[in-house]
This record gives structure tokens, C-alpha cells and sequence, in this order.
């Protein structure tokens, strides 16, 4: 067999599957392989005519149908299968070869592999896929990371299987070296959720206090994805809350259980932004909603607690509600991404990545499931000062919470009197004081920590450590 | 050298030169070490007098002045120093003898020394310790892991050294097996994150809104800490606010820098809370705050963001507003605790600890920073039904947090629009609303991911798992 395959893709479930698929359909020969053949051969007798397959069973056979430098893409569940993968093929590779590893690994697993893979010679390529099934077969966003070198040749073939953008551009970046990719994935998954915890407060809020059924919040959707918030999302929320259950005539959205699960890259995301010393708690919030969600026992231990019950809205007080539920939604969704992109700054710096914060945003333009007309915001915010040190410091931004806020607070308020749970809504509003604040309780909280610890302070009119004796005269001393 | 010594303390900086007083002045013969051999001389030429120490200035004198079974606590930094000391010790041990880790070791550390340790029949013994230098000396709260064998021996030695309860009860508890005690030490230290965060909101809010001054806020400190919220560290929030700055003549609380700092056991338990699914969002936001504080760029880029300036009430208005901090402050940090032992349960239930929640709390009346009146109202609620599904199920917190919510919510809601940032107050109603709302919009998030990701869902009106086919004709279809 000749070596005339671009690329090859290993791991054939639907992600994979659909992603060769992706590179066939746009001209590239593409060498497959699973580990139960029966799959390949699926493959190449239910596609083979979208484009040029090579079919192959064993490993080496695999890495023989690969033009050289090899470009062999992994699509196997994160964790061992992919180490188990990497250890087979890697020995079969040369030096100058790449491994891309399309799955959803965690970054510091990724950071690993590449620092192993570079001393043998290979690239290893770290790149987060967003998009879904869908998404891997007509286009996703791609979020590569590993050596600059790889991207040389790598790039445009990912550039050609994309999601485009409205401006034409491919919604692929070299986001960086090493684990980058992965991490800006992971970020893209935690603000996922910050996004859909915020849609669905302003659901709750929409149908407790507005008053409005399913269909009629799905009408309200509608409306403001035509506005600002013009979103993936909120286009699919429409969807689900218009959907009608065949087989009870009721609400789809009341026939579903209310617990949601999910996979783990929002706990990820929160636990590597504590690492960071990153303040995210819109998508904290957002992960801890799921799990109170699904904590049965807990809520139905709770049901019995005292707080009112929401007093339904009417008319034009509904519509006028229904106004300010979107200015909250927008403010706390700038809240989110600024939360975000100051976890992926922070990433940046701690790992050397020298990421363009900018391109990330533009890259989540297509193809992924935080796609928005919002993005362009932010990659001109980026473009206009790259070294924002934060989204609400972009001037426009800044104007458009300046103008959401006082609508902002009545939804939040409103939210805590009438008993509705707006945890997301309420952090956002929360992080939001707590940077503009002249002063913050820090310094109450410093006192304590010098106070039971000796842990120390600084003071603000002079530089220094600085301890008082509070078990003995209070004098205050060098730290 | 005969051995004579029945406990023995290696690492004398501060808390383990207090510790190894402590047992000496209870009667205990202490051997002690330190890696630079004058601090051992410094302790026994300064501290000789108060009781039997016995110097050592090697590894192997250490060991053999110790009796056997040979009891040797480890005060050293957590990471790598404490496995350079287990290192340089075990190969010393006999089976039976016992490595006491009283440093702030993470649990999984101390799970993994424990399970190396216990296959060459040593006992390794993670025990939690809080309540600082002067604890240290005097009494502090002891939370041992370890084996139960070990603590037969070990036991009755820490219930001599330990604080001590009002009703007279030793502040020390086997906790469990392996990592268990410094499990419960690092969700006490997120607790206590949680605590000083809502004092800090409480003070900001009386001061911003109430209009107080630091020295008044102190006196109403005072007030509260002669009721239900009686506390170490409400008290010490009164002298602390109390204090005035000799160098300014200005309330110290005004001459802190306002970035308060930390040293990490807050962070990780809101990752361990992630890991094991529970939601502690009033501890993530107390971390996430000091994380706030600390960011001085951020702010700066802040400061120009629009939003009310508190208005700050006056006398009549301003007492009952103080009256209704005090019920908002009580009611969040009921939800803290709530918390806090939801995730000790969940990491008892994964580990196989089988954790006493009741005695828990009890250890915790005394030494350590976290002690207060409100601990014995816990004990209760566990001893009353040890299978508590939650703090929240128990019906006198239920009832007090039923009487405090009307003012806890208007609380927050005068916060949210006058625009003073209350993340944990917050954080906390929010959790409460979302434990006894009837639906969440969690169905919502879950029709979301089934239209994005074909991730399925449940229904409430029957078992199984479902898919709608959303890109097409949208039956519904088993998952």
C-alpha cells in the first residue's frame, strides 16, 4: 500500500467518524482506523462515496497509509484510552510526525504528552473540537495547541474542515503552545454553562414572576435573539421551549426531569481558575446549579422550608419585566466571558502560552456552541487595547453595563423577595460591585487573619509588613 | 540512652515548638528534634522548666529515645518536606509505631503516606490541628485520621492537650480512617473562609448603609456576640473594628490594605467539593473574594464602572436595618454549615469513613477558629437524627431560617440596589431557594444539551432515557 493519506483518523465513534468524514468531503485522503474493524468497514460502505477513504485494520497498517510528516488524529475517550493509543502508535512514528489528540482531554494531561512526545521527536497536538456531532461533520470550531511547527502544515487542512464565520474567516487559531488549545477549550465549556445557567434563570424569572408559559418565553427568546443577544442558544432555547410533548400534550420543558447532569469540563474550568487565584464565579455558580439540581434527596428534605411563593406579574408589568430579565441576562452574561477571558489571560501567563485573546474570541464565532454575534465585541475589544486588563474595561462594554445595571438590580431584587433562585444572575451582579467598590471588607478580613494567625498586613499610606500585638499592648510592629 | 519519652515532636518552628510544650506541661516526657539542631537547644534552654524534654540532634537519637510503640509527630511544611521527613524516619520504625502528620497536609497526600505506611506496619496518622500558635500551646482542636488502633494509644495523649469544651468534653475526635482528619481540618478552614466572608459583608453593609462608624460597627459586634452568634470570631471582629491606628489616630480597619490574602485549604475544598459533586458556593465565593481583593489592576480598570453609591441610613432606620443583618448574617451562615458538612457526608460516603457529623461539630466548640455557641445546635441536630440528609432538614434551623428570610432577603436586596457587593449572602439565599423550589430550569439545561449534544434527559411522568430528535422530526426516541 502506498502512503497517500494526508491524515488519519483513529477512534471512529461519531466524533471521529464524522470528522473524517469532514476531511474527506473537502478533498483530503484520509486514512481510517478503529480498534474493532467492523466500524472502519462501516465507515467506508455507509460514506465511502463522500470522498477518499483508506481503510486499514492494524496499527501499522494504519501509519504506513500516512503521507510523511504523519498527521494521525486521535478521537478516543480522554484519560487512559488516549495514553493507551499514544503508546501504541508512537513507537511507529518519526520524528517530525504528529499525533493530534481531538478529544476532550484536560490541559495538564495535554502539557504532559507533548513534553513526552517532544523528546521523542513528535508533535503532539492538543486540540480542542467544538460543535458536537454536528459540528465535527459540517464544520466545527477547532482549538489546536502544540508546537507553532505543526500548525505549519496542520493548519490549513483544519482551516479547509472549519465552521466560517460571517466575515469569512475559518474559526481555527493556533491558540498556543503545549496545552493551550485544550485549556481555551475547557474555558469555552465552562462559559458553556455560565450561558446556559443565566438562560435559564431568565426562563424561571420569565415564567414566575412574568407570568408567561413555555411558549410564550420561547416568543420572548425569539425577540431578543434578533437583538444583542443573537446566540446559538438562545436560538435552541426558543426551540426546546416551544416544543410540544406528543405524548402528554403538555410543555415539553415540564415533562423533563429537572436534574442536570454534565461531564466535567465546568468543574475543570472552576477548579483550574482556583489554581489560578482567578475569580469565576459565574461559572462556579453554574456547575454548583447542576448539582444542587440533581441532589433528590436534599431537595426533597427542603421542600418544607419557609420563603414565598412568587406572585405572577400581568400586562404591560410582565412586558416591562420581561425587558429588564434582558438586560440582566447580557450584563451577566459580559460578567461570564470577562470572568473567562481573565482565566485564559491568567492560563496565558502562568504557562508561557502568549495567548491572542482576541482570536479566541473570534474562533468561537462558528461551529461551537457559545457562537454569538457578542463575540465580535469582545475580539474588537481585544483588537482595540490587546492588553486589556479586563473585558469591562473596554469602554463599550463598560457603557452597556452602565446602562443594564439599574435594570440588573431590580431583576436580582426582585428575584430574592419573590424567592426565585437567580444564583448566577446574583454572583455576576456581585463580582460586578465588588471591582467597582472604593473599598472592599479585605481589610476587616486582613485584621482577622493578623488577629488569630499573625498572618500580617499592608498598609495603604506606606509600604511594608506589618503585624499588631493584639494579645499584648496593640502596638503595631514590622511583619 | 534509655527511652523514655512517650511522644516525640520533629519540626520546631513555632507550632510544633508549642505543640511539644504543651505535652510536656501535661506531664507527657517530649523528645524533641529539628533538622537545624539550635532550635532544639533553644526550646529546652527557654522552655526546660516546664517540663521533661529530652534534645535530640539526630534522626537515630529521636527515635531511640522514643518508647514503644514510638509516637512521633511530624510539625513540618506540607509537600515535599513532610515525604523528605517520612522518608528519613520510617526506615527507623518498627511495625506498630506510629507517624503523627500534625501539618496542613492535603487529604489525598495523606491517603496516599497512610496506604504506603500501613504496608510496612506503621501507622500513619493525619491529624488535623487548628487554632494556631496559641492553640498549638494552650489547646487547640485536634482532627486525627489514622487508623483506630493507633488511636487507642493516641488518644487519650491529644484529649490531654486539647481544648476543651464547655461541657467539659475534650476537642478531639478519631475521625476515620486514612485522610479523614485532614478532610474535616480543610472543609473546617473553608467554613471558616465562609464565616469571616459574611462578617465582611455584615461590616460593609452597616458601614455603607448603615452608616456606622468602624467603632459602632464593633459595638453592634458586640451585641450580637452576646447572642446566638456568639463566637471566637465575631469577638475578635469587635476589637479588630475597635482598634484604632496609633501612627494616624484613623480606624485601623481604614489603614488595611484591602487584598486579603490566603493560603490555599479554601481553595481546596471548593475542589474537592467539585470533585465529589457538592455544591459549597458559600465557600467559593469567600474564595473567589479575597481573589477579588487581590486583583489591584482589575480594580483600578474598574473603578470608572457605573452604579449607585450607597445611601446610607440613619438612626431608627438604620438600627432595624442592623437587626435585619444580624438574621441575614445568621440565616447564610447556616447555609455555610450546611455546606460544609454536605460535602464532609459526601467524602465520608466516597472514602468509606464513616464520619460521625455530630462529633465533628463537637470538636470544633473549642481551640480552634471557628468556635462558637451555634457548633452545639449542630451536634444536636445530628444526635437528634444521625441520618440528617441535610443541616437544613433539621427542624430548629429550618424554623430560624424560616423566621430570618424575609429580613435576609431584604437585605440583599437593598445590597443589590444600592449596590454594595454581598457575593455570600447572596450565594447562600440563592442556594436556599434553589433547594425548595419546586422546578428548577435545570429540564431546561437538560433539553439544551439533548439539542446539542444528544446527551438524553428524563421525564418525570415515566422511567428511561429519552432523546428528541430535534434536527428532525422531533419524536421522541429511547436515549
Amino acid at each position: 500500500m502506498s502512503s497517500t493519506a494526508q491524515i488519519g483518523v483513529t477512534g471512529l465513534a461519531v466524533m471521529g467518524r464524522n470528522l473524517a468524514r469532514n476531511f474527506a468531503r473537502n478533498g483530503y485522503t484520509v486514512a481510517v482506523h478503529n480498534r474493532t474493524a467492523a466500524r472502519t468497514r462501516d465507515l467506508v460502505r455507509e460514506f465511502g462515496g463522500e470522498g477518499d477513504f483508506v481503510p486499514t485494520e492494524s496499527a501499522e497498517e494504519f501509519v504506513a497509509a500516512l503521507e510523511r510528516p504523519r498527521r494521525l488524529v486521535v478521537m478516543v475517550k480522554a484519560g487512559a484510552p488516549t495514553d493507551a493509543v499514544i503508546a501504541e502508535f508512537a513507537p511507529l512514528l518519526d520524528a517530525g510526525d504528529m499525533i493530534i489528540d481531538g478529544g476532550n482531554a484536560h490541559f495538564a494531561d495535554t502539557r504532559r504528552r507533548e513534553h513526552e512526545l517532544r523528546e521523542r521527536g513528535i508533535h503532539f497536538v492538543g486540540a480542542g473540537i467544538s460543535g458536537g456531532e454536528e459540528g465535527a461533520l459540517n464544520g466545527p470550531s477547532i482549538m489546536p495547541g502544540g508546537s507553532a511547527e505543526s500548525y505549519g502544515t496542520l493548519g490549513p487542512m483544519l482551516e479547509r474542515i472549519s465552521a466560517v464565520a460571517k466575515d469569512g474567516r475559518p474559526c481555527v487559531v493556533h491558540v498556543g503552545p503545549d496545552g493551550a488549545g485544550h485549556f481555551v477549550k475547557m474555558v469555552h465549556n465552562g462559559i458553556e454553562y455560565a450561558d446556559m445557567q443565566l438562560i435559564g434563570e431568565a426562563y424561571q424569572l420569565l415564567r414566575d414572576v412574568g407570568g408567561y408559559g413555555p411558549g410564550e418565553i420561547a416568543d420572548i427568546f425569539r425577540a431578543w435573539n434578533r437583538g444583542r443577544l443573537d446566540s446559538y442558544l438562545i436560538e435552541i432555547t426558543a426551540d426546546v421551549l416551544s416544543h410540544v410533548d406528543a405524548a402528554t400534550g403538555r410543555p415539553f420543558v415540564d415533562v423533563v426531569l429537572d436534574q442536570a447532569e454534565q461531564k466535567g469540563t465546568g468543574r475543570w474550568t472552576v477548579q483550574s481558575a482556583l489554581d489560578l487565584g482567578v475569580p469565576v464565579s459565574g461559572i462556579a455558580e453554574a456547575v454548583f446549579a447542576r448539582a444542587v439540581s440533581g441532589h433528590s434527596a436534599l431537595r426533597e428534605a427542603s421542600r418544607h422550608l419557609g420563603g414565598p411563593t412568587p406572585r405572577a406579574l400581568g400586562g404591560d408589568e410582565a412586558a416591562a419585566f420581561a425587558d429588564r430579565v434582558e438586560q440582566a441576562l447580557y450584563a451577566s452574561k459580559i460578567v461570564s466571558y470577562t470572568q473567562g477571558f481573565h482565566q485564559i489571560a491568567a492560563a496565558s501567563a502562568e504557562y508561557g502560552w502568549d495567548i491572542d485573546l482576541g482570536e479566541v474570541a473570534a474562533v468561537w464565532r462558528g461551529g461551537c456552541i457559545i457562537r454569538a454575534a457578542f463575540l465580535d465585541r469582545i475580539t474588537a475589544a481585544y483588537d482595540a487595547l490587546p492588553q486589556l486588563p479586563s473585558l469591562l474595561a473596554d469602554k463599550g462594554f463598560a457603557d452597556e453595563i452602565a446602562v443594564a445595571q439599574d435594570d440588573w438590580r431590580a431583576v436580582v431584587a426582585t428575584a430574592v423577595t419573590e424567592g426565585v433562585p437567580t444564583p448566577g444572575f446574583a454572583a455576576a451582579l456581585a463580582y460586578y460591585d465588588s471591582l467597582r467598590a472604593p473599598r472592599l471588607p479585605a481589610a476587616l478580613t486582613q485584621g482577622q487573619r493578623d488577629y488569630f494567625g499573625a498572618h500580617t498586613y499592608h498598609r495603604t499610606d506606606r509600604d511594608g509588613v506589618f503585624h499588631t500585638l493584639w494579645g499584648g499592648d496593640r502596638t503595631e510592629v514590622a511583619g
